[in-house]
């Protein structure tokens, strides 16, 4: 497939379209969709994607890259080109809970999620059935606040030995260190079950119960150090009401956090998302 | 009009639904509607809401609360008898921003808000020529931190001197004083421009905007002395994305402000709402 | 467990609520939640949904009924009890999109759906593996347009020896005789993939893209002999827009779908849909 | 002001973007956000929506057009330039129904709507106060099924009179002729009262209601020959239940009818949608 994206940000100023859709046609490169935005015309960050076919692109990606890099150069460009061919490789990270991991399983299944499932991780082995069940590595690795730097070190070992790209925590609810937050930057996607920055930290379903909201969500974000605050991709909500006990919140939630990062796995993998000041661009 | 509604909370046992209906049929009373929720078949709390026609309403209902006061007693029942030919009065508290008020007027003019705006007070003089023109006393009553009391014992003056039943903060940007509240219980809706308890307190939308989120929202609440911690009564959102700045979050927000208040009023209205425990139940 | 429901639908009059409640109360039994509606005070039609803890009831649900049928015939009265703990049996016919069935599989797996899912029947083999998998009984049924009559008898002979209660077409793509119809009156809950009365009929997604809509939906509804004008039980929509294209709606439609039948078939168990002049009641 | 927009459409090919940028690099023209989208890479339509500030824009307007048409020729391309400095100006058409206008009315005050709204025309006098209140003309022009003929010949010579650019049907409830049509092509904006294509013609609420629909919708669309068919440019949707008649169905269509077609209004001055093969694409 000769199906090619690239991703960039730089500080604004005229001609930079110019300069990159030229080299982009001087290597016969058809733009398929490309979204642009800048914070401020003034002074502002301008930030691009763009999907293109470029015919033999495999063979000539490399040489391209090497001439990319001086226009980067001139724009202070920080860049990334990334071929759909190169499936990327996910583990997936679950404790006991499994409508997240499930939701993930499906789309893939149902080849609606582009990624290679490489290996989950659990701290239970819940999961072990149904992920052997579909020829995915399971490994349990213990994990809790006594063992964390233990588990991490495994963890971390094997996500070297997939050769891993990125991690979804599908409601893994053990806390990561700020080592394993930093040997994975920007590639560690979590689903929080609240509408951040509402009921950050833990038993957010109880919490909206008890204050009486009549709106239950779920963030998805990247992993930061500070719990809960790193850059938002996707959140949604769904209507609740007085009716509603702890339980049925988490059912209606369970939903949510599902579709939520669904969505936000999908836009990571076909390289939609920016991270920017601590917000994300999703184009 | 023979249109009546009762609401009732009370310890949660059987016989409660029976004795009210029973009381009802005597008095040829048909119910219309009615909706009736516990918070726990053991030990819980029994709410109910019930609205009916009773020919001759008018005449007997001095007669029909004094009788009912037995059967409530008998089941240590809150209650409340409301009869629709009461119109409810309102007073509208409002600053610089018209949007909610206007919303209001709106929908009162189109008569869809059944109740008596009675007056209209605010520290601003932006909304006296749209009120005097719907021939709606304003009254002009400067308040800012420092002349509080002053400001608060004029309102209350107004208050009583107009019999208001009830006060909408729409978009009014003081605090109100514990006494002030005290004087009018559960009887203040406020909006607030967040989905609450996310961005308590001011500037909500810039925290917004730097916070990434991807949704915005507005949350209608009664005022208690804790800010921005009363009651819930409804809720809504809106999505938003990196494209959008300050300025179009304070739009898109205006637009959901106006709607949840607006709800939320209607609701009050129409004895719709019961308040337990720092939470609404909404019939 | 003591959890009893009743539904009723009469010529509204005074005196109806009075009469079930005394009824009630006069079996120990406690209204645990109760709606309640008319369409017109005067000459329209009632109707109730009443759900309730009656100590004993599996020993005196025979006499109950007995006595409580005439109540109903003072009042000319449609009515039902059913007793929580006789758990409906379900049948799930499907075809060759498996989404619907794996998300009531799902749902019933993590104890959200209370029903006993008896069997599944298909014209194809692809659910048989994940079906059996969960020892559920499948069927091969071939079925098209020349042998309808054929399949349908066979349909019809499963039906009666698993004793079902009701059926859910997940997506079941073959169109249902008259006489299939009315041997399972209300009985036959279809998902169409459609916001109906929109696309009725065949290909709505094709139909959907080619209209340019800014919407997609899904709707869940009884399934009657005119094609998808049965009685409406839920709908629901997603947002599309012009980059979408035929596949990509339907993906999107896909969760809509799963969840809008899910929710449908959740209420049918729950016995919360009362069907009246091809429209649904649903407390 | 210097802000610009260029909106482009063509068969797709490699080269089109690095030809209009270039192009606006050589006027100095900052790209502040730009949209493209391609229905297919091979033989699809190219669009695209470029937002620019270019210094002394108003000044070399002219040089640029005519720069830019050589480019266009090579591509053949269908392009149009707008200035935000040109106000567009609307003709709003209105018959007794006021919420849509004075959604619209509103949106203008608060400058949220930037068009010169330069008349408003009227088959009846309700909306005359209002909009003479705010220094708008209003022109009471009859119009119904036998003088339909008449009465256009007026409004287009007010149309021309005033060099409208569009004109909104604000719930204008008369048929247009298919001369009125060609004279405004893709310059007539209606608000029809369902989502689109449920309920096309009239009385869609009533209908809704009959047929016991879980949601009610609106639908904005350009104006075409084929009643309710034209391109759509924006829907939404609320949800109703069983307890909604005819007259709440209304009032909840009101909110939604007004919300869908100030979005659509707004997206039109803005220069967001192209239409093609009747749908839109709206950037």
């Amino acid at each position: 497939k000769n199906r090619g994206r690239l991703l960039v940000s730089c500080p604004d100023q005229p001609g930079i379209v110019s300069a990159i859709s030229r080299f982009l046609f001087s290597h016969n490169a058809n733009i398929i969709e490309s979204s642009q935005y800048s914070t401020n015309p003034e002074e502002g960050t301008f930030f691009i994607r763009i999907e293109f076919e470029c015919p033999g692109l495999k063979e000539k990606a490399k040489e391209m890259e090497k001439q990319f890099a001086e226009i980067a150069e001139n724009f202070s460009m920080e860049w990334k080109f990334t071929h759909v061919y190169n499936i990327k490789k996910a583990a997936i990270f679950v404790s006991k809970e499994l409508h997240c991991l499930l939701e993930l399983l499906w789309e893939w299944q149902s080849g609606d999620l582009m990624a290679d499932i490489a290996l989950v991780v659990s701290n239970h082995e819940n999961a072990r059935e149904v992920v052997e069940g579909l020829n995915i590595p399971f490994f349990y690795v213990p994990a809790n606040k006594e063992i964390r730097q233990q588990a991490e070190t495994e963890q971390l070992k094997l996500l070297k030995e997939y050769e891993i790209d990125f991690v979804v925590l599908a409601r893994y609810m053990q806390i990561l260190t700020p080592n394993f937050i930093k040997e994975n930057p920007n590639k560690i996607i979590n689903i929080h079950h609240s509408f951040l920055p509402a009921f950050v930290g833990a038993r957010p379903y109880e919490r909206a119960f008890d204050r009486g909201v009549k709106l239950i969500g779920a963030t998805s974000h990247y992993v930061t150090n500070d719990l809960d605050e790193g850059p938002i991709i996707e959140q949604d909500i769904s209507r609740v009401g007085h009716h509603d006990n702890v339980d049925s919140l988490k059912k209606i939630g369970r939903r949510i956090e599902r579709s939520v990062l669904a969505r936000a796995v999908k836009w990571h993998i076909e390289d939609r998302i920016i991270i920017h000041q601590n917000k994300t661009i999703v184009f």
